[in-house]
């Protein structure tokens, strides 16, 4: 019999809520010689104001025991900002070497977009998830003072670039319209621009059917909202990544339903899974966050486990599930969830 | 008698079409006591093709001398990427100490929205124009090998960032709804965020009568599309206001409406008023080019140079114009200028 270890780090606001609902349909959706073993993290703000632990050395070494982690959302505003993310969440990413961090976005039925008239949206953004601004190499001097400087360095390797390119390339293959956009900013960023350039126009020669294209990030911007549907697939450093997949969410239907995956395709550290929204304190125990982004994380999850089955069969799940809800009746957490397990059972 | 001794740079594609227009509104609204003085200068693509030189140092210490510089677009496919940006673009914005980069937004009537329902738009971004990550702080070792490094430095100094942030806090103060939302992403460029968020709330506190806000500048492009209502002023940094003001552009109807200035409020050097659009060489020489950005952007020009009243008549023009044409009917970019002038003559 197979096993899927999965450690689980619900954190906190909705977090729990959108989890409980993620394992719902993991449980429902896996053949019965698969068995689900879950090891839940105590992770995030609660713990942090508790003992004021963000992730110990042993809780590191522990997770990486795991196939992969599930996390759903971590913060709440009594945190001092950056704690959190850079003592966890990052952490993790940098740790596992989750050098993928991989964000569909797609415009689902009965979805509605703040764009006008419905655009095609289907797209899968491959942002770098361990190197650029995001390294944590900057610094202050004379803090608090008129003379204070403080800097932050985007550090890009050949290493680095490369692997992420490589893999945004075999992904725009495999894909019906084998278009790869790469976004940057190299009319300013001249040295880390040229690198991603070159490795990207050196990759491209191994891939003659890949359709490629490159647009600075300002323009990128424009065009997901003027034209979303020219995107395939877009390849791109760690903070313009950030930047476009929230607004890549929030075109397709908004960050209730965006997935991510920080992924370690080496498979040598656990990839780690989890919805693009935060813990939404405000709504957190009111039955109202949707977990539907949380379940598409598992699908995620299951395709990089090798269940490529049972990760078609949510994604199908979700599609139809959208498509044939009662759009003026709004649905609890829970409601969601039993639909998408009842129909990833069925 | 008054005078205006303005620096042009038409520069490239269709640059010197929509400065014509510019100009050409700008002798119509400027009352007869004021003598208008253009100097044309020569650079951009062209001028790099033919001499290899983007501008010289004699140039720059001429061009020190007007009272401001107005400018068309830059830049053509033949340039490598950066070579204009750096050695004419940014050297003029870095050497002027354009530190205020003002990048307004608004929601002209008969104007589409790529969103949905037309929400209301009417912000202006402070964007810092002199630190950040386009400073050229940055560097390529093993350059071309398996082990290259390629860093971009971000630099950020307390001096730098309080008075932009003095100014953005003039400009909320005196508009109707005093609002101030800061743009960056302290939770993961803490460095630079901390700098940026403390020096916000201590100007803040000089400001009772301002309402203040915080947004990551990935959620930012969230509420772009979402809810754009939201904004009256933001200040942000280089980089994101780069990435939010093209947006914003597009959001508000086109970067073909989007004007911008280049502003030194100390008025050491001269500022430099330009569209925020680019060269487009495909619509070069067809009459297609909307010569409105330009022409608010004279307005922006005029009202740097204490020529209130006349700025106001441009704004005025435009908005008329916008709401009374012909939707139906494309105009050239002729005939635009024309309508413009004779308004604000009129
Ligand atoms: C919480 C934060 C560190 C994170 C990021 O900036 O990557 C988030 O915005 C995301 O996109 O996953
Ligand atoms: C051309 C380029 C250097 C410039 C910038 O990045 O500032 C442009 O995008 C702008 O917004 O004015």
């Amino acid at each position: 019999d197979r096993t899927i270890d999965l450690a689980v780090i619900s954190g906190d606001g909705i977090g729990p809520e959108v989890v409980a609902q993620g394992l719902k349909v993991l449980t429902a959706v896996l053949p019965q010689d698969v068995k689900l073993e879950t090891h839940e993290y105590d992770l995030g703000a609660k713990r942090w104001h508790a003992t004021g632990e963000t992730l110990t050395d042993e809780e590191l070494e522990r997770l990486k025991a795991h196939d992969a982690i599930l996390l759903g959302a971590i913060g709440d505003p009594g945190v001092p900002s950056g704690v959190l993310e850079r003592g966890l969440l990052l952490k993790l990413r940098f740790a596992f070497d989750h050098f993928v961090n991989l964000r569909p976005s797609k415009l689902f039925p009965n979805t509605t977009s703040p764009l006008a008239g419905s655009p095609e949206i289907d797209f899968v953004v491959v942002r770098e998830g361990t190197e650029g601004p995001y390294v944590g190499n900057g610094g202050t001097i004379r803090k608090g003072t008129p003379q204070e400087v403080a800097n932050e360095v985007s550090v890009n390797t050949a290493f680095g670039v490369e692997r992420v390119v490589r893999d945004a390339y075999a992904r725009a293959q495999a894909r019906p319209r084998k278009k790869l956009t790469l976004v940057h900013k190299n009319n300013v960023l001249v040295h880390a621009g040229h690198l991603w350039k070159d490795t990207f126009d050196r990759v491209g020669r191994e891939y003659p059917e890949v359709t490629t294209d490159y647009l600075h990030v300002d323009a990128a911007t424009i065009f997901l909202v003027t034209d979303p549907a020219r995107f395939d697939v877009i390849v791109t450093d760690n903070l313009f990544g950030d930047i476009i997949t929230d607004l890549a969410a929030a075109v397709s239907g908004g960050i209730g339903l965006a997935a991510s995956g920080n992924i370690n395709p080496t498979r040598r550290f656990p990839s780690m899974f989890e919805p693009v929204h935060g813990s939404a304190p405000d709504i957190a125990g009111t039955g109202k966050a949707d977990p539907t982004a949380t379940v598409l994380s598992v699908a995620l999850l299951l395709r990089h486990l090798g269940y490529e089955t049972e990760a078609e069969r949510i994604d199908e799940a979700v599609t139809t599930d959208l498509a044939e809800r009662d759009t003026a009746a709004a649905r609890t957490t829970e409601e969601i969830g039993d639909a998408l397990a009842a129909r990833v059972a069925g």
